[in-house]
């Protein structure tokens, strides 16, 4: 309880819950899934969003449990206080970044009195830029040397400044520009940089370089590559390249960039996507109004979070779920399954958000967790999925508890009947079929017909997958992820495993390029082994 | 023992190596890598890769009793066996598929005793076959009603139709013709389709459908959407569309197909990338001559694979420390990190192919296993991963063990040196400190800073991922598999678990067009309360 902050493993709640667990309802007997109203009773709204939790093996005892343990935690308050600026980017007693957390305030732009006033303002201020910028495109005031138009954007970033704008700029391609094309560079793989560029005309091209810290090595390398391919097409980097940065960061320096727009350091990389991380590039592609929607859907989510009733509160309903899943029944990994291809890309995103802010070991005290903190998250779009891995969903030995995604309407309208029914039915069906296969099972005289069930998944349904719903849909992510970080009482923060490959790979190239005094070190004996031929 | 068969579970050296993993080997003590020649002495070479396996919890004494188990269960003379046209998919004394597994045949075609030699003569006459065609296709002998060539080629299929061929096709970009251009659709939802359409000139455009039944109700969607298009555009389905089916299915029919190419009935889908499933597609993109470098690659490994010796075959090593980690050191997921952006799709094809496989729970005999099949298997490329989910990776609860993939060169050979090395050499450097950290891991005072290590990996390098590795590649994740189900003495070949989800969209596709009878089924009611509005 030091810091005020109480782990689930520490609750009485955490406690009733482990003992609720040795019982968890059975899905698979008759009538499990329609029995006392529990299909129209267990669903959970947010904006166009709805869940459907019916296949979750829970009781209303375990829905009573899960509020005590949200009160008990203080969930919702620590999610007021994260919202209002307080400093919870910290590990107590230990150095650390200490630092606010307030990638809300990207988007608390629809109401009179924004939570964190400061950080809204300065949102605010980065998005009328912004406007004025894609203005300045559109009009051709800001084009290339011959007074062309900018048709192609280029985003350079790695980590949360590209798993997130790709991500969505994926799931809202339907929504794009026709006149306009976006390409995205990350991995340090030359043949990453090498095949957009062949395939791209850089005349009239932006390329926008992202890194909070103006520092990162992957960034710093392809910006290298990419400027030294427009100068070798006669053209000047400067008139071609926009930052996104941190302020006073190494990049934010007018003699290099056309633009430069900030990111603060109270927004970590991977809860970035509403900052200017996200919009320049999806501003770019959908135009101005796109962004609004988008900032507009999450909004709505960072206001519903404030709800103590947990099954009025959709991200904290989706966050105490999973913790159920995963501490109370032992399920390792949690898998997030869009009936979307625009989707495709999400469950990437989700993985770095989810896994990097959760996968810790220690508590805000610096202390080693009692138990699990954060799942391996993974996932592929369906139907797609059904032809893949669903044999080892259904039959295998590992149990994973499913996050389906889905829409009633597809992006695009063109559709077509076959076999009496449309291909956007045949999509719902097959979503709603899996969730019931997998909570249901099938008993069978036949061994390998025989399906276990009782593996629990929730549906996530929107109406139809717009930019206002994207919005709605990555915050109620980040929300459930925040919440899950409070419940296990780790930082959801930083992210301190990433520091020892780092310097590791320094050894490394040291090693390559001869400036390492050692001869027969661990790196010059891996090096050998790894690169000898033959 | 029935049918010859010993599960690692009844094997003698199965319940040896569960006493070893009580005291796995513990690479943070002081010279855990280096001593006793580990790093030199735990490589294992296949063709131009190696695997670098010094980074796993293994002894010698580990690694003589896996070779134990590996004789003990039969595995290399049950490869063999395979090979030669065994009737190794199924379940004995139970309906089941009961066929051969004869994917390996499709590139024995190096030597001139083949394994199986009537497979491996159809599979002979289908390259002659494609030859034949990719040569009328490129002197225009075949090509649109105004005598045009064709330039792009749309590639319909889902599931094992689809992840091959595309984790393939993008991973050989770099090969192919830049006259040519190739487009996926999988997904039943209409989205995909529509998106890809948008892009493409259909003019000059073949469409390959990939369906071994003839009637995958995905597919048979799309292609149907497909061809409305077509019609639309005035042009004729039979001049542009391709049929790769079953010989004498539903789409072996020449009145509407260009041509059909045949896979076989000892094929399964996960398995078919080396046929005219992936060859087709391969072809088109980058000719025939890399096509055959591709099977080449393939064929290696499967000879390799007969190797009784664990520590010279590649594949039964990597699935033999699989089975280690998963079952022994209790690991329950694996991942699968390519340090090459072009493989950024093989991790997809991969979850596929083993979780499909190996997601099993009833042994060869309809009984039901005394302990676990495959694990969730999942991954996508690094160094993008390092800003993503490696934070889990070094220092969450989840114990991950990790196979990375990497290349000395890079495919494309555009490189530059910035801060004194060039990208290749960061990916590289990268590559093999991140394996180093997970192994030894970092006391620290802070406890942030700690990294408890004895995190697992493997390292798979080759010398550049050209077609010939990537076959090479292929094929040896496909023997891993297949070695890993015989160790688990499951089917490894069949897909029951995919029947039930199947049939129950058929009920819900009823329900939706009115066809049930019943008004208050569980369909109706799910769908009423996932479907409806406000």
């Amino acid at each position: 309880m030091e810091n005020g902050y109480c782990s689930m493993y520490a609750a009485a709640a955490g406690k009733r819950l482990q003992q609720l667990a040795e019982r968890p309802y059975d899905l698979t007997a008759p009538d499990a899934l329609t029995a006392a109203d529990r299909l129209e009773r267990y669903v959970c709204r947010a904006g166009s969003l709805r869940m459907l939790y019916a296949m979750q093996r829970v009781t209303d005892e375990v829905l009573t449990a899960l509020q005590d343990l949200a009160d008990e935690c203080r969930l919702v308050e620590q999610f007021k206080e994260m919202r209002r600026g307080a400093i919870i980017n910290r590990i107590e007693g230990w150095p650390s970044e200490n630092r606010q957390v307030l990638h809300t305030a990207c988007r608390d732009i629809f109401c009179q009195a924004p939570a964190a006033p400061t950080a809204t303002a300065q949102a605010q201020g980065e998005l009328e830029k912004l406007k004025g910028f894609l203005n300045d495109v559109e009009t051709g005031h800001v084009g290339n040397a011959n007074g062309e138009k900018f048709r192609t954007l280029i985003h350079v970033g790695i980590g949360g400044s590209d798993l997130g704008p790709r991500a969505v700029y994926e799931a809202l391609r339907a929504f794009g520009r026709k006149d306009r094309d976006v390409h995205f560079i990350s991995n340090v793989d030359p043949d990453d940089a090498a095949a957009v560029l062949e395939k791209t005309d850089l005349t009239t091209s932006l390329v926008v370089i992202v890194s909070k810290s103006g520092t990162t090595m992957e960034t710093m390398a392809n910006e290298e590559l990419v400027c030294q391919v427009l100068r070798r097409n006669g053209l000047e980097p400067r008139q071609h390249c926009i930052a996104v940065t941190g302020k006073g960061s190494p990049m934010d320096n007018p003699d290099r960039y056309l633009r430069a727009f900030y990111m603060y350091d109270y927004i970590g990389g991977r809860y970035s996507l509403t900052s200017m991380v996200g919009l320049v590039t999806l501003g770019f592609a959908l135009g101005y109004e796109k962004v609004i929607e988008f900032l507009h859907g999450a909004a709505e989510i960072d206001l519903l979070a404030e709800e103590p009733d947990v099954r009025r509160n959709l991200p904290l309903l989706l966050a105490l779920l999973g913790i159920w899943n995963h501490n109370c029944l032992g399920y390792p990994t949690v898998a997030v399954l869009p009936y979307s291809q625009a989707l495709h890309r999400f469950p990437a995103h989700l993985q770095q958000c989810d896994m990097e802010s959760n996968g810790k070991s220690i508590d805000r005290n610096g202390r080693r967790l009692a138990g699990k903190s954060g799942p391996v998250l993974w996932g592929e779009p369906g139907t797609n999925g059904q032809h893949a891995f669903y044999q080892l969903l259904h039959q295998g030995t590992e149990i994973v508890p499913v996050e389906f995604i889905g829409f009633i309407r597809s992006q695009r309208g063109e559709d077509l009947e076959v076999a009496g029914t449309t291909s956007q039915q045949k999509l719902i069906a097959n979503l709603l079929a899996q969730s019931v296969a997998m909570a249901t099972g099938k008993e069978d005289g036949n061994p390998n017909k025989y399906f276990p069930g009782n593996r629990p998944s929730v549906l996530l349904i929107g109406s139809s997958l717009t930019p206002e719903v994207m919005g709605t849909l990555l915050a109620l992510y980040e929300a459930k992820i925040v919440f899950q970080g409070f419940a296990w009482n780790i930082n959801s923060f930083d992210q301190e495993g990433v520091q020892l490959g780092k310097a590791l790979a320094t050894r490394f190239l040291e090693c390559m390029t001869g400036g390492q005094s050692q001869p027969v070190s661990l790196e010059s004996k891996l090096l050998e082994a790894a690169c000898k031929t033959g």
